[in-house]
This record gives C-alpha cells, structure tokens and sequence, in this order.
C-alpha cells in the first residue's frame, strides 16, 4: 500500500498548535521545516514503507542467540542513519543538528506511518540520547553520545521486569560497586524493544537496577548505561534470551535481556544513585509524546487507506440513486465513518504538536519565567497528547477494518496489521490509566490551577469564535466544574476512578480549541475544506460526547467504587 | 484459560429481558432451562475451550484440496452432535426438539465464549435449516433436514463475490435450468465460512445464484441447495480453491468455493425463481441476531479473563494505602474499566434475549396479532442487538488487552485472540451500517412506528423506576425528537448519515430498561450485586454518552454530508 505524507495536514498542525514561525527570529521557519518534512517524507514513503508488510510477515527472530531483523530492516535503517535523520535534535556540540523537537515529533509521524515496527528503535535511541546527554557525566557523554547521535548505534529503555511492569518499586535486577567506579549488573529484564538487532555494531542499554544497599521502593533505583560492546571491544554480560510473540510490530524485536549471567554486566551510572527514575523520566516524558505521535501515525494511515478503498470499491447505490454501484465513498454511513477518523486523527495530531511545542519552549524560550511555563504546558499536555492520540489510534484503525468490510479482516488486505500494531500504544510507555492518574493527581494542580485554567481559557476563545459564546461557556464550565471536583482530592479514590473520562473531554476540549484555531488558518491552502470540515465535525459530534462523558464521571466512580468482583 | 460459563447472568438476561417462564403452560421453564444451560455449560468448558487457542495457532488448512481442521476439532463435533445439542430449535417432525430460539441463543454464547471458531460452523446450518424448512419442497425437507438436524451433515450459506459483498445485486454466479428440474450452477463464492471441513460426511451448501433470464438486480436472484456429495453418492462439481489468512477465528475455514468448474454443479431450487433473497433472509434475520450473541459472547469471555488477571496480578499500592503491591483490581481504574466491560456485555445480552424471545413469541404466541406484533418487535430488536453487541464486543475485548497491560499484547497470554475474532463481528451478516440503515429506513416505521413508541414507553417506565421520572423523560424526549426526524424523511442522505449514532443511542435505551428491570428481578439472587451494579453503572454512565451522541446524529451528519474527501 504505497503511503502519501500528509504534509500540508502536519504543516498547518505545526503551524497552528505547534506555533511554527512564531517564535521568532533564528528559529526554524515555516519554509524550512515544509522542506525537511518533504524530504523525511519521501524516504519514508519510498524506503521505509515498502519495510511494513514485509516486516509484519516476517517476524524479527532470534537465530544461534543472534536476532534476525526482517529483510531491508537493516540496510534501510543505514541508510536512514546516513540521510542525517537520527540526529535532527541531537546537540550540536555532539554532531547533532539542534532542531526543535517538534520538527522531529512531525518526523516521527512519517517513520511511523510508513513502518512502525522499524521507526521504534530510533525513537527509543532519542530517549537514551536524551537521558545521557541530560545525566550522563563528560567521559560517558564523550564516549556514547557522538555515535548515539549519528546513528552508528542504538539505544534501548531497560524497566520492566516480570514482576515489576508499572509499578517500578518491585524491581529486583541488582547493580554492585567495584573498585574501578563501574559496577557490575545481574537480572532480567523483559520487553526490551530492540534490545538486540543487527542494524549496529553497539547497542546501548539503559537498565533500571537496584543497588544492593539502596533503600526499598523507587527511592532505591539507580539507572545505568550497560553497552552490548565494551570500550575494549570486549562482549558485555548480556544477552537477549528470547523474543515475545506479539499481537502486532511483529518487524521489531521485544526482547527478554539477561543481563550478567556470567558474573555481571558492566555498566556505568547515569546521574546519581538511587535518583535513577528522575533520570528515566527525563527520557519517558519526551518519548510519551512520541509515542502519542505513533497513535496519530497509525490513525493517518489507516484513515488514508480506508479512503483509499472507499474511492475505488463499488457496491449498491449512493443516495442519489442511480443504478451503476457506487464508490462506497457516497454511502453516508462510510463518509461518516471516514469524517470521523479524519477529524479524530487531526485532533491528536493538533495535541501532539501542541506538546511537542511546549517542550521546545521549555528549554529555547527566551525568559526563564516563559520557560517555566512552558515546561508546565507540556507537563499537563503529555499525557492528554500521549492517552488521546492512543486511544483514538485503536478506534480509527479498528474503523479503517470496518470500511474495508470483509476485505478488511483478511491480513493480505494490509488494514489489519494497523490495528494490531496500534494495540500497543495505550499500553506502553505508562498504560492510558496512569496517563489520567499523572493528569488529576499530578498536572491539574500545576501552578495552583493556572496551567490549566489558561487551557480552559485559550479553548474557550477559540470556541467561541467558532460555535459562539454560549456554547463554549456551556462547554468550559462543564470542565470546570469536574476538575474543581477532582482538584479538591486530587488523590482519592473517587478521583482516580474519574480520570479516564475527565481527561478525554479535557484532550477533546483543547483539541477542538486548536482545530478551530487551524481551520481559521487553512484559509486559502489547499487543505482548507479539510480543516474546516475536522474542525466543525470535531466540534459538533466529539466535543459534546467527551463533555458529557465528564459530566458523568463522578456519577459512574461512585458506582463503579462500589462494585465488587468477588474473591 | 479456563471458561467459567455465566449460567446465572444468561438465565437472568432469559428471565427479564427474555421473558422465561411467563409464557404461561406448556412452555419451557425457568428450572429446565437451567438444567439444559448447565450441561451445555459442562460441553462448553470442558470439550470446546480447550479448542480456541489450539484452533487460533493451528488455522485450518488445504491439504491436497481438502480443509484440515485444527486437532480435535472434528471429533469434539461429532461428540457435541451426538449430545443433541444440535438439534435444539430443530422441527420435531424431522428430528429436532422444537426448544424455544431463546434457549438456542443462550447455548449459542455459550459455545461461541468457549471457541467461536469451532462454534460458527452450527450457526451456519442453523441458518440453513431455517431457510430449507421454510421454503424447501418437501423432497428436499425430506432428504436434507433430518441430518442437518441431527448435525450429520452440515449447512453454509453462499452470498458473497468479489464484486458483490453488501451489495447483493451484482451477483455473477450462474443457473441453467435443466431437464429433470434440477439446475447447473456456475461461479464463484468468497467468503464461505466452512465451505469445506473434514467433520462430517457431506455439506449442504446454500447458494445465491442467477438465471440467464433473470431480471437485473436482487430480483433475479434464487437460492440453490448445492450439497457436496449428490444423492447418487457421487461427488457434486464443487471445490474449495483456497482458504483465506485471517485477522482472527482461525480455526474456522473461510473458503473460496468454485462451483462448476467441470460442467456445472447440480443445484435444487429452495423457494421460487428469482425470490431467493427473501428465502435468504429468512435464515439472516436469525443470524443476524447470532452474531450478536458472538459478541456477548467474546465480550462476556473477555471480560472474565480481565477480572481473573486483575485479581491475580499485584502492582502498585491501592487507594486506600498499604506498602504490599496490591491486586490491580483495586485501582479505581481498572475496576473502571471491567465495570464498564461488565455493564456493557451485560447490556448486549438483555438485547439478545429480547430479540430471541420476540422471535419465538412471533412463531408461538396464541394469537395471530400477538404474532404479527411479536415479528414487529423482533424486526425492530435485531439490528439493534446485532449492532449494539458487536460494536461493544470490540471494545470489550480491546479493554481487556489493556486491563491485562504490556502481557496483553502477548498473544501467548490468550486474550489478543478474543479481539481478533471479535474484529469479524460488526462486518459479516450484514454490516453494523447496514443495521443502521436497516433501522432507520425499515424498522423504525413498522405499524407506523407504533412498535417504536411501544419500546420508548417500556424503557421509560423501566428508567424512572430506577433514575426517577424527570430523568427518564428527558432521554425518551431526546431520543423521540430525533426518531421523530428521521422518521420524516427515513431514506434521505441526512437520516443515512444520522443511522449509526441513533442506533447506538437506541440500543442503550432499550437496554438499560432492561438492565433496569433485571436488577430488580435479581433481588435475592447471587447475582443481586452485579445486576444492581451493571444497571447503576450503565444508566449512569453509558446511557447518558448514548443520549448525547444521538443529540448530536443531525448536526453531525449536516456536516460530514458536505465533506468532500477528493478523487
């Protein structure tokens, strides 16, 4: 299925939500970024997506201990490597090109959409770069970011352990002292993405461990950098044991790591002892986005491919009549299904530029007071972009299956796969229920309330100018008054069993907010009619049914608190 | 896994909403229909679920030109056969124990909770029993029903090409009259779900085909009985050319049969010439509503699996404190989700139960008008239960991938599988469009739309009982101003737009009055706490998400009907 970059629609969400040009003078215009997007685009659709069905068919898998990644992985990711696309936000002073990083969230979305399963181990190598370049000391950045950057080797994410998934208190692979500051690490860790390939002849390990004299829970959680190859050249203690079968990103290997069987691996400490998960959370937060990002790539996608069918399969008459078949295109019903998935994917394109925007004003903006407040901005929207954009990736994939009627179960057909692969998103990096935890118990009450009240505000204006006043204070206060009630016990029960639905409407609600604001600034591109017709459909169907899943919300807790499912 | 069959919840979904026991004398009772579900439940646990899994990793097969069903497969069909549980709703002239459809659509969950892979074969002859016993000549009554009953040879239904899925009209395949008043057929049919298995003796294929001089269109279609081995014993013209890859239910066959290859295949005439669409739709409407029990039915299996693992699995501290990792049932968010999960299977299965009672009640009630509106009451019921149950099978099964976290996505786990199958589920036997449309344009004016009405005022009486009057005539009001719309002009573009969102606002009226009357039912019950708060739950909770969408159906459908997606 031949895949078509959707740049102008991520063009005008980087342009609206992302503020793209906006910043000021020496950031990257809006020229510029059209034509890095080009460029990313025509590898991804010419290279990388040629990779997905291929991948799909032909599982990553593991030979003599050695991982066998699907044909061209390899060769592409080389070349990919090579085309200078690892390294767009790298610092310049390790050979990378300084970008904002919403020029790579908009990047993401093209590797994703043309090959998920071979864009995840770049995206988990922007994680580690990040984490090392932000805790790791001189020697280590010296030694491993250079090569991180430029893509010569990768970087993998090492957390989970069979006991220990969300809940990282329960982590037991150990790390001790030797003499020469390194230290020594032994246990195992499972659903290591890319935890070992054959695109690179390193691989770099970030593990979670624990130390042996480290107090208990996750104040005892160091992070590590454990290389595959050693500076000496040397193997490391490390292997991976075996590769998980999966529902779907059947290309990328999710490897089970044993890490020092044969008396330790050896890693170095990134930051301080026991300050591991700090660390870690430097990288999780950038890479929730990015995944988030995935969810609007597999939508994109999917939503293309569906209309793709609908133009070109013809069955019964439209609503016109006529007697010849009609594309299924003009059947109401599929248009409906099609406007939805469009709207839906634009939705969450617009959060995850949005955050991606946030991000890059939190670290480039000129005052520390508007740093600041970026850095909170991103903070309440990372798990809105992160859980929305998921969460409408499992429905519009599974709606892109229903268009293609019978033809969409059949796996040849290509649909399939998209709703597969996208079962992932609301799952890893932090499930979507601990995306609306981390919302109502930790982001809502940011700067006393301010952080979101200027969210409420801002989509308030822009609703207003779009569906008039009235609605939009109906709407606002709807929100308020839930999130009133949730900031009163931010931590109780009753507000945790509230969060899902709370955080929807709030994803729902900002999100119309910024596709009003596009489809005033569509005016007069070629995407016009799109913008207006996601923005009104968003507005009229989805908005009202996220806020009257709000309203609800403290109704349904108290219910379901109550429930009881026996033993 | 193990499967726990729901005998409590299915007997009290046939007690309320099913009407069990009230029919008066002569009827099936409460406690024989207990006894009878029980032992179903004792073959489903015991023989079939061992399948599903086995059936998913070993997918039927072309052997040589014959279909190999997965291990066990076959002889758990002849066992289950010679147990009679074929034969349930059979004629009892010809065999069958003429049970009530209610009691078929409750073993019908039960076999398809357990491996619907293996359980879709006898849906399938039941279908064909139906449409042979009510339109066969009394030669091929006599020579097919007794075996289909007695499950000795199975039954399929051929509709689809590959031109011609939803659309009917553009069938291809071929009839030619000849001499002796049998008919040569010609063509191919994609689609056939166990066109071929290696079960049973013979199979008796239902086929849609054209005469040379029929009319154009669905009024030129009739309806063939094409059985692989002829009455002679000889081979009939007839083969299964390939078998399709499949999202899900692997187990079962899905065949391309080539009819004629060789000269032609001998066919009788089910039904007049040209009619053969209403003979078909003798056995769709009934599996229609069957499909809709496949989706209670995953729904129900999936949400079990959820609940086990989230008692089993610890992670993380609950709400209300402790050091311990806690089971993750006791995360108000997870106990969110398989409330939820519940209530809405639960919700489906009160609409199932219905449809079937109805459809018995339209064969058995006393009276003529009693059965006229009976029929009105199950035509209106069985878009909505297939609908409804379908759609909510796939969300079910996909929150119990995301209650069960990263292992979710593991297939080895078992529970990606119940979100494969139910994948199949809102598109065969008519698509969940093809519902809506069905409602709008067909069902929703029955006796002018006094059948409607009738069901408005049933849920209203339920719901004020249970949320208070104002409540209840809030939702009736806003579901009558919309049906009142769509009744004025039922085939219009804008009603076709509005269908889907108002069939589902529909459905969970009408299922929450009966969620509403069940949970008084259950009063006493052991199932007192879980009817109360599936009810409490859903009328809280879904009812009103419901509603809202519906408001909204018009002006959404005003707006994706000016959507102009290019081409």
């Amino acid at each position: 299925m031949p895949y078509n970059p959707p740049i102008a629609q991520i063009m005008l969400a980087m342009q609206s939500a992302g503020n793209l040009g906006a910043q000021g003078p020496g950031d990257l215009g809006a020229e510029d970024a059209a034509a890095i997007l080009s460029e990313a685009g025509r590898f991804a659709a010419e290279r990388i997506a040629p990779l997905n069905w291929t991948g799909d068919q032909h599982p990553a898998k593991l030979v003599d201990g050695t991982v066998v990644t699907p044909p061209n992985f390899a060769q592409t990711y080389r070349d990919w490597a090579a085309g200078g696309w690892n390294s767009l936000t790298g610092p310049a002073a390790h050979g990378g090109q300084d970008l904002p990083f919403l020029l790579l969230a908009a990047c993401t979305e093209l590797w994703n959409a043309s090959c998920m399963a071979f864009a995840l181990c770049p995206l988990l190598t922007t994680g580690a770069i990040e984490a090392i370049a932000a805790h790791g000391s001189d020697e280590i950045v010296q030694r491993y970011l250079p090569k991180m950057i430029s893509g010569e080797w990768t970087g993998t994410m090492n957390l989970t352990e069979p006991q220990s998934g969300s809940d990282l208190s329960q982590l037991r692979c150990k790390a001790q002292r030797t003499p020469d500051g390194t230290y020594r690490l032994r246990g195992a860790k499972i659903y290591i993405t890319y935890g070992a390939h054959d695109w690179t002849s390193n691989i770099v390990h970030l593990v979670l461990a624990r130390l042996d004299d480290a107090p208990e829970g996750t104040r005892g959680i160091s992070l590590f950098l454990v290389p595959k190859i050693l500076p000496d050249g040397a193997q490391n203690d490390l292997q991976c044991q075996s590769l998980e079968r999966k529902l779907g990103i059947h290309g990328a290997p999710t490897c089970t790591m044993v890490y020092g069987d044969n008396g330790g691996a050896t890693g170095w400490l990134i930051g301080e002892e026991n300050r591991g998960l700090a660390c870690m959370f430097t990288m999780m937060n950038n890479a929730r986005l990015l995944v988030g990002v995935q969810g609007v790539a597999l939508a994109s996608r999917a939503t293309d491919a569906a209309i793709s069918f609908a133009k070109e399969r013809r069955q019964g008459r439209g609503p016109d009549g006529g007697s010849a078949p009609t594309p299924i295109i003009r059947h109401p019903d599929v248009k409906r299904m099609l406007t939805q998935m469009r709207a839906k994917t634009a939705a969450a394109r617009m959060l995850c530029m949005a955050t991606a925007a946030a991000i890059d004003a939190s670290a480039r903006a000129p005052s520390a007071e508007d740093r600041k407040a970026a850095a909170a901005r991103a903070a309440l929207l990372t798990p809105l972009a992160k859980a929305y954009a998921t969460e409408i990736a499992v429905d519009v994939t599974a709606a892109a299956i229903q268009v293609h009627g019978g033809m969409g179960f059949i796996e040849e057909t290509g649909v399939a796969q998209y709703h597969r692969d996208a079962c992932i998103l609301p799952i890893y990096e932090g499930t979507n229920g601990i995306q609306a935890i981390d919302l109502v118990s930790r982001k809502l009450g940011i700067a006393e309330g301010r952080t979101l009240a200027a969210f409420l505000q801002a989509a308030r204006t822009a609703l207003a100018a779009c569906a008039g006043e009235a609605a939009a204070e109906v709407w606002i206060a709807d929100l308020r008054q839930v999130s009133d009630q949730l900031l009163q016990a931010p931590n109780s029960a009753l507000s945790l069993a509230a969060a899902t639905p709370f955080l929807r409407a709030l994803a729902a609600l900002v999100a119309a907010g910024y596709l009003a604001d596009a489809s005033r600034l569509a005016q007069g591109t070629k995407v016009q009619h799109e913008a207006e017709t996601d923005a009104a459909y968003f507005i009229a169907v989805e908005l009202p049914a996220a806020v009257a899943t709000a309203k609800t919300a403290m109704a349904g807790a108290a219910v379901l608190l109550a429930a009881n499912f026996g033993g």
